[in-house]
């Protein structure tokens, strides 16, 4: 769903026509192309496949009076299980696919095609999640995976190899580099290294499974433990001087600019762009009247057949709603992010993980909208999924503004013109549904009715958050005066703190 | 499922890490965005509810005694009807909006909302074709459409004149031309046309709603019969001299530069990328043995149970390579095509109206694997999908031959290196499926499983073209010489059209 754009221009004279770059080289190299469109089409391909997943967990059908305390724990708890491996493992396929195509940059037929096997066999790892699902006693399931893993890692080192045959097509850092070796060893150790575990998981698989479904786990967090290791041992007992200039050259390539910030504004693009559209489709199949019924029930008058459905309108409407804005905050902070570090990768990962459970918010809120005795406990599940996909994203900004000067535009770190208005922003989201979550306790009368109108109203609140962040900084500017604090301070405050712009 | 990319490149001295470029200005116009990622949010959005539609198609139960011909007349028309709509009037709406943003070439948060909304009452559209279709005898459905599409038209009608009040939003050109006012009504009237014709049908639909279908059909195809009007004319009486003059800026901007190539492939790769995910769902939600099953039936032998589902995996991977390589092909013809024109536009979209047809093709020939009387018709289903989808893909390339200069790069135009190559990589698929059509109709024991085969197969043929280029060009050669015609013609062929290059 992408394709190369040029680059943002930033400055009024926009050409009214990108001229389009020639992409190929003449001669011998004649068959290279630039590899944007493959890698965006990747990007469609993982993140769809890593949120399509939460449609079993969605349809799953609850019985109206089943309370849903128990059915959340007996039946969704193996598919919600499913969508959470799916959803982590695909992510750091992903992370790898990253990797590789940093070092490889041009591609041609052959690297094109190799690319399409892997991405068969990663949009085929669902199933074999599935199976392990259903039958956790058996080990076939986890033999599938493994095995799917292994292969997929061999294409990819095919890749890495086809890639160091053909000079050409690899990054100019590495192509003028002279220890290119050194560079081939490092990505295919990046790239075996999920694999080689699931060649072992693979083993364990015949004789002590459980063993397999570890190493599994280690697969997924295996990047980041290391990485808080190493962190660990250079707070505690500070960096090795020879092994830090032994690395120095892989750590300006490979460390510096962990993940490309275009790469992971495309993955999440897409994760939001599903999610928005899955709701659709259960409108479509579950909430359109059946004509033999219109006839004898409501005399061929249509509209009072679908006002039965006005709360499954009204709950998709806000779910949509939710999740436009939610891309809407996270369009807005990524403006500003200038570099995107593993950490945040991270957050970003499991911000999305809570996003692709939108659905499920959305089902379980229109499906209890009739007085069930579950519907608190909806909105409630609506507010959790909610609250954790927009607190992730906040946390980025948090993250960010640590190592401010690399990672954020001037803009927005503290003390910049735009800093109080993003941190409105990005709070809205996580105040909100807390608040709502709150108001399910308190209030006997909640519904989700009143929970849908809340969500809609939300982008109202957008449009006038300048405005509110305006009045709020002026009211605690006057706080601050009449406690007749020094004029110094204020000032201060003022030039630290005041959004000076308008909408208009 | 896209970002900004830097631009291609075409040089080997790609830069390791693109320098993010500065997005924003700073002072008064402090609000201002690049509109890349929005129009690839918008792209992705509005390629999966495109194709989403697909699935109620395929989800259709066909009982598998009762004959498919007339199964597929009564249960499935409807639901086709539906998908091809709805694929049709989004690719209108797509159309409109890639029209509009090439005025508006900076975004703030209000056009990022408004577009947004937009998307929101588009994505809600293909309920009212389910509407329509499950109740053709009552103009409620389309007068929920039309409805849904005036207040689409009036947003977007916002949205310019939101840009045409801050005219540093603007594309470059318009913002020093001297006529704003010209480029406003011109653009109001492209964007207003369709829903101008919907607030007609709207009205139609109180009191003779036969005549709202019509309008209807009038929104998909009114640009191109005006096109097709516009050409005869020229054709037969000769181009008005005065009315060309005055429209001659007007053309430089619109006309010459149709769609943007950059979102013709991001729409494209949208529909690739869920027409390969949306099959995994069925194998999952479809294929997993059930527990107890296995228990009873197979001795908690998971393996034996799972052979039964052999015949959908290999379906699966059939599908799924199908759809890969198509994008392949898809991606390879863009390379060369410098612009894409209003009828290559129109071209694509026929194809991509048939990629989307493939989740039926997969569960057709995997339903119906079974030996069942419906086999063979799954199959001719199956190779007509293909066959279309690969035909137009076809006709892009003839018809941006017939405007070579214009339209394709050097390379592969006729007498260029490449253009042997191309016509093969293009013309493999409608004979394959051609091929495989008539062997079904001249075998009687050709079965699904071979025709899975042979769409595994498929690939090596690419991976081997190149060669069976050179051999065919070889042959033909070697043909020529044999009949002895002169020297001179003989040469000007070997320049014409031998591919020079290897892969290597």
């Amino acid at each position: 769903m992408s394709a190369p754009r040029p680059q943002a221009e930033g400055e009024l004279a926009a050409a009214p026509v990108p001229a389009p770059a020639p992409r190929r080289h003449s001669g011998e190299l004649g068959s290279t192309q630039a590899s944007q469109r493959l890698l965006a089409y990747s990007d469609a391909l993982l993140s769809i496949i890593a949120t399509v997943m939460i449609l079993p967990v969605a349809h799953t059908k609850i019985h109206p009076d089943q309370k849903l305390g128990e059915s959340v724990q007996q039946l969704l708890l193996t598919k919600i299980a499913v969508y959470l491996m799916t959803f982590l493992i695909v992510t750091v396929a992903w992370t790898a696919h990253v990797r590789l195509f940093q070092v490889i940059v041009l591609i041609d037929d052959v690297l094109a095609l190799l690319n399409l096997a892997c991405m068969m066999l990663i949009t085929f790892l669902p199933y074999t999640f599935s199976l392990m699902a259903s039958f956790p006693g058996i080990p076939f399931g986890i033999f599938m995976f493994s095995t799917c893993a292994v292969v997929i890692g061999l294409i990819q080192a095919v890749i890495v190899a086809y890639g160091f045959y053909h000079p050409y097509l690899l990054n100019h850092q590495i192509q003028v580099s002279e220890n290119q070796a050194f560079y081939k060893h490092r990505i295919l150790q990046i790239i075996l290294r999920g694999p080689v575990l699931c060649f072992l998981a693979a083993i364990f698989s015949f004789f002590f499974f459980p063993m397999s479904y570890v190493l599994l786990g280690l697969v997924i967090f295996l990047p980041h433990i290391t990485r808080l290791i190493i962190w660990c041992k250079n707070k505690t007992i500070g960096p090795k001087e020879d092994e830090e200039s032994h690395r120095l050259e892989a750590f300006t390539f490979y460390l510096n600019d962990p993940l490309s910030k275009e790469r992971v504004e495309a993955f999440s693009d897409g994760v939001y762009a599903i999610v928005a559209t899955l709701l659709i489709l259960d409108i479509c199949e579950d909430n359109v009247p059946d004509s033999k019924e219109v006839k004898d029930k409501f005399h061929d008058r249509l509209t009072e057949a679908l006002s039965e459905y006005g709360p499954n309108f009204l709950a998709y409407f806000a779910s949509f709603v939710t999740t436009g804005l939610l891309w809407f905050v996270h369009h807005s902070l990524f403006l500003y992010i200038t570099k995107a570090t593993r950490f945040m990768g991270l957050l970003n990962t499991f911000s999305l993980a809570f996003i692709g459970g939108l659905p499920l918010a959305y089902q379980l809120t229109s499906e209890f909208a009739e007085k069930s005795p579950n519907e608190i406990e909806a909105i409630q599940v609506s507010c959790v999924i909610t609250f954790f996909a927009s607190i992730f994203q906040f946390a980025i900004w948090i993250t960010a503004l640590f190592h401010e000067r690399e990672t954020l535009h001037p803009l927005v770190r503290y003390g910049g013109k735009e800093h109080a208005f993003m941190f409105a922003k990005l709070a809205l989201y996580p105040c909100v549904s807390l608040g709502a979550f709150f108001l399910t306790c308190l209030l006997s009368k909640f519904s989700t009715a009143i929970f849908h109108i809340m969500q809609i109203v939300v982008p109202f609140a957008f449009m006038a958050l300048r405005i509110l962040v305006k009045i709020s900084l002026a009211i605690m500017k006057s706080m601050l005066s009449l406690s007749r604090r020094k004029n110094v301070v204020l000032d201060e405050e003022e030039t630290c703190l005041s959004p000076a712009e308008t909408l208009s």
